[in-house]
């Protein structure tokens, strides 16, 4: 078994690493940190593990943790990774962080988008979107997982960008994620009476994932620029992307559907629907799967419409660090993240 | 007083006119029917009203509604309405049609989005959005009341349209309605366990309001090209927009929200927030109000975002049938409108 | 016009109240405070308010209050009210109490439950539950308005209790509250993804309104004992009490409607359903009305199920205080009060 | 690999059955019919399993379904499930009945509450509460699946009533469902608009739960007598009973839970939590886990309450069929039933 740890394991990543790592064959939590809940067992925090796993909380000793560990996610916010992840390093483990941090090929963008000095901006992690380099991702020393909206986002407009059937200055992607994202720590908008019964965008035209979108997506085509609002909709987990292209040449749904079909051909978490079928949060809540469809053609106008949807702390943050970690170990990519979808 | 009539009274729009009307101090019901509910307390179907209201469901006559009564909402389906409006008309009655029968100008629209032949195109509606025809409403024998979501779609782009700052060929609407705007019959995508913890996009490029959208935009810029698609989220009441724009030349939030702001100077219930303000649908639930904020300009990408909110079934249903209703008769145009919203 | 005020506007009764003051015909709110938003509109706290009311907070100056208005509602926190409650009465001001602080005839009780100490223990207030203390609260100088809970819960049990046909010791009333009750402030149990898809009991035997409920009902039976379980449901308004009683005598559904019908007869707030019918929250959502049905009697086992359902924030807190005022100001007791709920 | 079939495949209970043996190291679902949709893979129903499992919905051929699997679990409405378990017990399948119609041990109870004939009333099942019953389950040749209330409500009385410390006569289950319990047809109750923001008491005094309870608890206590009353609460899944007593003799929190701890001592699926801890139902979504805590004492009155906890479709329905195939075949009893519970 490998030994893994996970730095900040109170938070709601930490727990989703927790819940997948227990069942994964390979692989065993050697140990999990909480400044908050030292000495505590990880179901006070956590109650879906009780019985499951038997682990308490440490307090946060770097040192000790990258020793005795091969592997260590850190699921610690962005402005406290920066800090650590050079520490983990530098004690010769491998590490994924779930932060913002280290997604960045240029400080500078970070720096204007996150609001705050980067103080590690010579340390690079490798974008750990499996789908578009897995083989860098074999190889790092160290991973930045990438966001919840970018996961999303990305694998629901490379195909298209790629096959150049699309304008790239017009693309809208208008996401709506559930609150779960928003972090478990209560705060106004996340409060009950706010958040039910209620549709908010929020940070529209600034929000940190913009920059990360199309740094990825301009690998593939220099003039694109985005437009992309999240939203926080009434719903515990789950997030799903309403993109909406301008098209450059005359295309059917099951032309557009095929295109995406090809492209993610071999991929063990990529389900391309149906040409009409739309995602549903129920088929992914809980599992790593990213679903893709509608592929909707307007051809009065030449739009399309592409939809995809994830469970934002699985394939938008834990699940796609267990998937990065399955890849530089050597295991299997689905190993530990077989759990099916909870639907309804 | 003066007397109206509700055709199809036991339907979720027929309910907010009977709640609405309830209040009116100008206006009495003097009938509401339903096939189904004949003989029946209106407060068995609509279990707000029991003690309020003291009127049973009657039996479908339009000859007798329309002697009894001065004016008359047809809150009936579409393809209901197309038969029952010409009646109406024939003996006499001021006519407000909720449905979509009577909004296009043109049948073949109509005939090519509904999917079904329009069995009287010669009679023509006036679009019953009082801020863009409020003159012709106040003379008109037959409104066409608005949809949902061209309502808060149309109030939302306007402004910036008509002050020629934006590219009339990139405007996407990306729109999300609480469910009784599916209406009070069950079905699949309303079953609870499918509706909540979900958020579901349909009819991407080819729901019905696409078209009323543009009809009504393209009277301002012939260039004009929509992408719109509406989503179910988890939510009872209450509709958003978000709409993206790509501005042609350089504007501060601050000069968006001015022309709004100016557009809509003396509208009652219009109600333009401030810079970086975002509609809440707690603010307008239950009542007539339209918000529209945002105002959120990326000078990176010369992008803006605003952001439109209504009640559906006020504002973009029933409540703008009582306005429409309320300049037909000479009414003060918020009377029976007034009611606050429920936040939270 | 009387002149009122509100200490403590700002939270989720104090919106409520100045809600339903905005539409009172005899009263104008002439300050409304607030500490932490001092000198801030009104509708930056209470969206729904936005060009309704022009009002602003302000510091809380207790005498200043007193002195300008002939009626004061404090909206404060319990352990709050007790602290000024005091200095406005002997101002000369009447004072309707939203809190808990002088509910209880016996100080000790309050100590107990509420687990601190009273500061004013000889002040009493006048109970407002009109349906039960009417002639007093005309001419209170202070009035404790009732808790949510009680209101629900003694409106649903007093008819059996005084028909003396149940066992005084076997009444169990299980409570579901919407989570408005627990304040505006965000809180780990209110936090959106702990609150929605979620049923928690809470305070099980040692919730503070269970001596409240006591306190008032023992006037009717001295042997009258308890069990009272509140739950938190994801709701955001509404409040709902299951009351399950022991029959000692042989009784029909209909006889047991009967009886509430009977006794509440010319309440202009309760409404007795018919037998069978069960109380909806959209049928109370934004209005003062207390619904009371079921009336299920289970003939095998002698037990019958009455079903009580309020708006919390309404006939359970603000809705009611406008009530108590309109009692001792000698308005029509509905006066402001018929806004009809909010369905669906 | 034992083969297994499942009789009406497309409802909640056929697809979480499908989810959970789709992860059984031991048995493998041979066919799964489904009369509408026949022909048709099965993730066209449950989306969450696509990709997951490779099975077509065929038609209902019990004699061959029959001979092809040892072991069949009918997810059929009860009426359907008494015509069909006969046939294939006479084929020599060993079955697994979901519905209500093998329950009782009296038929003339089952068509009291179930309002029906029963069409074999000699055919008897063995009541499927492994914690009650494991033993005759093991040799069953038919297991009567419990229903999802009895199960929450019974293992939540059990260990305080074989105690003797509380009267058998005043024992009040006041239990909350979610709403995927009232199955995959929509249904007015079940309608979004009517669904969400409400809690709705149903069948009270008359729910068929009652009598399976009293039939499984009067085993230890002749005298017993519930009252048991069923709510609909905003969730999707999820299930939680809170449970009042009235103590004979004087325990603390302590005793009450040491009780429940002894009582469920080696069991694999019941967790009692430490004394004031209340049931989560993210603790339990999804998983195969009841969970039972509160053992809130009321010293003054000398009640106590009790809550569990289940996911209504795993341990109130498909969980626990498969936890009775592992007890019926000799595999682990934990064996497909390893998930744990999604939180948040």
């Amino acid at each position: 078994m490998v030994e893994v740890g996970i730095i900040g394991g109170s938070g709601y990543t930490g727990g989703e690493l927790l819940r997948l790592l227990a069942g994964h064959s390979g692989v065993e939590v050697a140990c999990v940190t909480s400044r908050a809940h030292e000495g505590r067992p990880v179901h006070s925090v956590h109650p879906n593990l009780r019985r499951v796993l038997n682990l308490k909380f440490e307090a946060p000793d770097y040192e000790r943790v990258a020793e005795r560990c091969d592997l260590v996610f850190c699921a610690t916010p962005h402005g406290v990774s920066m800090q650590i992840v050079p520490l983990l390093l530098e004690s010769g483990a491998r590490v994924i962080d779930l932060s913002g941090d280290f997604r960045f090929s240029d400080a500078s963008v970070y720096e204007r988008y996150y609001g705050m000095k980067h103080s590690a901006p010579d340390i690079k992690g490798v974008y750990g979107l499996p789908e578009l380099h897995r083989k860098k991702i074999k190889r790092a020393k160290l991973v930045a997982n990438p966001g919840c909206y970018p996961t999303a986002v990305i694998l629901g407009i490379v195909p298209l960008l790629t096959a150049k059937v699309i304008d790239p200055t017009f693309i809208v992607a208008d996401a709506k994620s559930g609150i779960s994202g928003a972090g478990h720590r209560p705060r106004e908008a996340t409060h009950f009476p706010n958040a039910a019964e209620s549709v908010l965008a929020y940070k529209m035209a600034r929000h940190q994932h913009l920059p990360e979108i199309e740094q990825e997506l301009q690998r593939f085509s220099s003039e694109l620029r985005m437009s992309f609002v999240p939203h926080i909709v009434p719903v515990i987990r789950g997030l799903t992307a309403t993109i909406h292209f301008q098209l450059t040449r005359s295309m059917s749904q099951e032309d557009v559907r095929e295109l995406y079909r090809e492209y993610y051909g071999g991929e063990p978490f990529v389900r391309v629907l149906d040409a009409g079928e739309v995602p549903r949060l129920s088929a992914v809540r809980g599992s790593n799967f990213v679903d893709i469809g509608a592929f909707s053609v307007d051809d009065e106008r030449d739009r399309v419409v592409v939809v995809s949807a994830i469970d934002n702390l699985v394939k938008g943050a834990s699940g796609q660090a267990v998937q990065n970690m399955n890849i530089m170990l050597g295991f299997r990519e689905d190993e530990g993240l077989r759990s099916i979808a909870i639907h309804p």
